[in-house]
């Protein structure tokens, strides 16, 4: 419940500028966010996809991307012109020691503006190829990118469900997608959900956490005690009653 | 009790950028604080110190500063070595439209180094005045910094004491310091005490804290709930008591 929030602004930034590469797999491309924020780079945009995100965003937006590639790497930066520049060059120039098929950058605002937008239609683009869509936000730690990406697609195999991945490579914060024809469809929901309980159990191995910017909620409850424990548990049930004494906020849910 | 701390490394900056500019009071410098802010600059950093600090560190440090002025102002930042140098060159205008005396940015890094230490030994320098200092950290939004310096040299002649001021203004946090002769001469201790009752009641006008960065401790428990009202004041309370169910950690202050 806000009642009132204070905002800080800060200031537009004089110049962003926008890269895309294309790499083999979208391990590749977890490869080259390793580099990238090893080499010293803060990106203000790091953004991938994989290769069923790329084309369904491809058939729903038409935008001219590469649909043959196994992943695609959105990086950007802002600020003062030389230094975005500079920026820029050595993101592209980690792409291609990473294996990169093809590295651009955006030449055009319109174009960079083209690539970003691409990026916010990746799960209305996803949303599209079925009735059902289980979106989660499983984050791992940023070197270890690449091997939760390989353990999304040993765990989609393992259940026989088709999972998408993109994400804010940025943040480690992977948006493993699956979507289902229907909703009645059981069985395959009940393959999904265990998909999804493994996919979990893989970022906290990978010491991640089961939601990055999603939050708990009801569905993701019986996997918190999993990532934080009883003692830690108890402790969030004594902060939600200092906060809500009376149990009248979100009830039924952790505090109740 | 912290038993574990994660720490993140950012990358060290390419290049660091420092200068200093003299005003003739210390309010002169707040206004040149508060463009920089609004002219949308992020300085790495921004610390001021009336003319009494800038005696008490040269004496200390006989680094040839000015101490004809009243106040210098510190500021830098760092990156990408042409934004750097942009940034000083946009602070440096910024410090001679708002009437500064004298503005230089270090050509050498051991001048600049030589200008963040004085920033550094201004406490230790002060408390060369006197047996007794009294250092508080009211903090006001940066737009009214130069009011909250003019409200202070007010209190100061009110009470007849002698309070100093220094402080990190791209944050708003001031550092009033009252350097007294002797623990022991109670009557100006007391004179004191009322003059930072007043600073702190000033600070609060302002929409500011009356901590920036030291925390409460007992010293200014009588003021917070001035500044957070009695509700607030419960919810603290509840809060410990979560964190703290046996009320074995400080023990004696807000939440027992």
């Amino acid at each position: 419940m806000i009642t009132e929030a204070t905002v800080a602004l800060r200031p537009a930034p004089e110049t962003t500028g926008t890269g895309v590469a294309y790499f083999p797999t979208l391990a590749d491309a977890g490869r080259a966010v390793a580099a990238i924020i090893a080499g010293g780079l803060l990106p203000a945009t790091l953004e991938f996809l994989d290769r069923t995100c790329v084309n369904a965003v491809e058939d729903f937006a038409h935008l001219g991307l590469r649909t043959d590639a196994g992943a695609l790497l959105l990086f950007g930066d802002d600020g003062e012109p030389d230094a975005t520049q500079a920026a820029l060059a050595r993101m592209s120039d980690a792409c291609v020691v990473a294996g990169a098929l093809e590295v651009t950058t955006a030449a055009q605002v319109t174009e960079a503006e083209a690539l970003l937008a691409a990026r916010r239609c990746t799960l209305p683009a996803l949303s599209r190829l079925g009735a059902l869509t289980i979106l989660e936000d499983a984050t791992v730690p940023r070197p270890r990118i690449a091997e939760m990406v390989e353990r999304i697609g040993g765990i989609a195999d393992r259940y026989s469900v088709p999972i998408a991945t993109f994400g804010h490579a940025g943040d480690g914060n992977l948006h493993p997608t699956c979507v289902l024809q229907s909703p009645d469809d059981t069985e395959a929901v009940q393959r999904a959900e265990l998909a999804f309980k493994d996919i979990f159990a893989a970022a906290l191995e990978l010491d991640g956490t089961i939601t990055g910017e999603h939050g708990v909620g009801a569905a993701k409850l019986p996997y918190l005690a999993q990532q934080l424990g009883q003692a830690q548990m108890s402790l969030l049930r004594r902060l939600k009653a200092a906060f809500d004494p009376a149990g009248i906020l979100n009830p039924g849910k952790l505090g109740s």
